[in-house]
């Protein structure tokens, strides 16, 4: 088996920190024989900015199309928010997707029995909640064009963006959904808009005609996004899998990590589509940002940085085994009541970034 | 002073049981003396359709366009979903915001007393809460140029929205949540993804230089919509006044109303703009729909639609001790333990909506 080509873009603010400990777990995984890895690093973001002048380079977005799996880190800070719109951190980010073709972010919410409390929902509320959000990430209104601002004959300016999405987008990303489903509860929530925007109908009739051809095992529903918002707040175990669009999936997928209560310590994965020998392109990251205002004090949760190498794991290398390995390790740290700031509770011991990381190595 | 001129329009599915309810209201208000009405009622949503083939007829727009407010009930059910997209109830809403030019909607998100234990977020998170989210409501997605479902030469399809602000559309609203803090906490917070949309970008550029030039005294902040999100479930009372487009206030307006436990209960406004002599067209609705689950067993809330009178005489009429005496009489209701099936508790006795309006004509 040649060695799995890993590329590390630990970004900017608490990035880099995060990174360190999931780099201790990356060669704890090469010590104990479980997988060869070349890896390489780079820079991008704001560290970026600083050195080449922009978000992310060429020479960058080649690495990570040579390479078999990305893991990213964070991007952004205040010292970086004077760029112009298209010089921003996030671009870093937004280009990696578009490049790399990386059009299905997964974005499990899972509610970690020990932190059940840290929830802003009552506890019979999220107890057991383990949703996966699939958003669709390379076009929608993130990528539509026309797109711009302009200036009026009257003086007064004009900003617009463009929602398109054609057919085979949404079967692609829905077809993500769909076989999610078929490993989990079965359950898919296609959501849009169709009420008021054709392109949500559009989406609308597309996944019900999928869902219909080639998933009849899969119970498929609709809800108008507006619906889902209030639902996940409401009772979130009622989904099992929900697909949506870029710009919905990004609101509901953070409001789905929020109510988990553990922001801290959620993964995600946004996956290319497999070529002819199963190969995809793939990039994992913590749903959170950079945090700038804890950068470099040490006090960082690790463990988003780390799951999210457990499901590169699972998902880019289908090593289950190793993957649920970290997970548990994660699970034995906090029952121990181990606990960086961000997930500090009652009863529980507060430790740092290094700490936390010292703590899962010893788990493993 | 000549009578004021309301046009009720009850809908469909429980809308026209809970109009009864605030028609009795209205009723009070004429016969003792409080206010004399020209009363009007016609037919929207499904109930039009199955009268005169669509969902709202010009003379019905012509009728809210000559009165001093519209009441609204609520639109659509199960038997109108095969309506094309052109023929949906929703349009009857959509239309008369567009051609009444009801740009800006209000949401007020309270949660009253009598139910903080309603609320799926823990007590301690939403106690007290007193949110105001200003939705612009005649623009954006929701109305932009162009739009549709076009076939491509290979066959598949494409759907397109067009999100679409101008510099006047975005200050005339932000303007609203502007006056509102100055008669509430003192705080706008401004709502978009200027990250990743030129049109949010305008948005907040021209929120931004607004605030600056005409409202130094009030403290003006930026978030996108996804933090928002988040923000809103994890500490709701950090805002004072949301203002946002059209598409993230639809999620955002709904997310924070079920937050507060008590949908069955909120009231909106929809402005348009004051003309010369100060007049404005209005429409007053419940944010609930039309439930058609539930439709004609008498157990749907009158009170959402009992307290979009009371904000229809504080904003098209300034009648606020007359608004104020009804919003005290649905406390005084709710205090008493007496409750709809939506907001039933333990120790709470289970009503429905004639009992739910009697009790408010007692209170009155
Ligand atoms: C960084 C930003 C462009 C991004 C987005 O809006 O997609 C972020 O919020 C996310 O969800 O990954
Ligand atoms: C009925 C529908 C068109 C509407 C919307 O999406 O605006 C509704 O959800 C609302 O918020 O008033």
């Amino acid at each position: 088996i040649p060695n799995k080509k890993l590329l590390l873009l630990p970004g900017d603010g608490i990035g880099p920190e995060v990174m360190v400990e999931a780099h201790r777990v990356i060669d704890w995984l090469a010590r104990t024989g479980r997988a060869r890895f070349d890896l390489a690093e780079d820079l991008v973001g704001g560290a970026s900015i600083d050195v080449h002048g922009k978000p992310i380079t060429e020479r960058v977005i080649e690495r990570a199309l040579e390479a078999d799996a990305v893991l990213f880190g964070a991007v952004g800070g205040p010292q970086w928010d004077s760029q112009g719109f298209a010089n921003r951190p996030e671009i870093a980010i937004l280009e990696l997707r578009r490049r790399l073709g990386l059009f299905a972010n997964l974005r499990p919410a899972p509610v970690f029995d020990a932190l059940v409390d840290a929830s802003p929902l009552k506890p019979e509320i999220v107890r057991g909640l383990n949703l996966m959000i699939v958003r669709e990430a390379t076009g929608g209104i993130y990528f539509g064009e026309p797109r711009g601002i302009e200036t009026l004959p009257d003086g007064s300016k004009r900003g617009v963006n463009t929602e398109v999405y054609t057919t085979p987008e949404i079967v692609r990303v829905a077809r993500v959904a769909f076989e999610l489903a078929r490993k989990r509860a079965g359950r898919v929530m296609s959501v849009e808009k169709a009420n008021v925007m054709e392109s949500g109908l559009l989406w609308r009739q597309t996944v019900a005609a999928l869902g219909k051809a080639e998933y009849p095992d899969i119970e498929l529903s609709h809800m108008y996004a507006d619906n889902c918002a209030m639902q996940l707040a409401k009772n979130p175990r009622q989904f099992d899998v929900i697909v949506t669009s870029n710009l919905f999936g990004d609101l509901l997928s953070d409001l789905a990590s929020m109510l988990t209560g553990s922001l801290g310590m959620l993964p995600s994965a946004t996956l290319g589509a497999p070529d002819a020998s199963g190969r995809r392109h793939a990039l994992y990251e913590p749903i959170h940002g950079s945090a700038p205002d804890i950068a470099g004090k040490g006090q960082a949760n690790p463990l988003a940085q780390i799951l999210s190498l457990a499901m590169l794991l699972r998902y880019s290398f289908d090593m289950h085994e190793d993957g649920a390995l970290i997970e548990q390790a994660v699970a034995g740290v906090l029952a121990s009541g181990m606990r960086t700031a961000d997930i500090l509770q009652p009863g529980t011991a507060k430790i740092g970034t290094r700490t936390m990381g010292d703590a899962v190595m010893r788990e493993l």
